[in-house]
């Protein structure tokens, strides 16, 4: 796996941070959400610390499991 | 690898024809985009047709090449 760069940690830090935040306030536990997304539960953990390059298919699956919209996960 | 369902085919779909319309107008060929992001331009030509399921870091990639934010890259 290629590294990545810091502004590409930065990126996905930024985009698990607000994974975080809107499943908080969802009121959702981690596992509920990754129930919901049917995604593993320590891979949501794992978006949330910025540790994945999330890909579209799963950012779909995260906003509809929040009940937003995926642009609702970039911070703008 | 796994099929993606017809809803994720979808979200592919649209995803890849607002990167085309925004690189268009932006006033640029597959190839510049594509140098510009320092992306391979066959896989540029996929993430269009939506045959890709593009990740975090790329979208990215995109959005920047196009002077854009990420969320202009999806279609609301």
């Amino acid at each position: 796996m290629p590294s990545a760069t810091p502004k590409q940690l930065a990126q996905r830090k930024a985009f698990g941070a607000r994974v975080r935040q809107l499943r908080l306030a969802a009121g959702l536990s981690q596992e509920e959400l990754a129930h919901r997304a049917e995604l593993d539960r320590s891979y949501v953990g794992q978006v949330e610390r910025g540790e994945r390059n999330i890909s579209l298919d799963n950012i779909y699956r995260l906003a509809d499991a929040v009940q937003c919209s995926p642009v609702d996960l970039f911070v703008r």
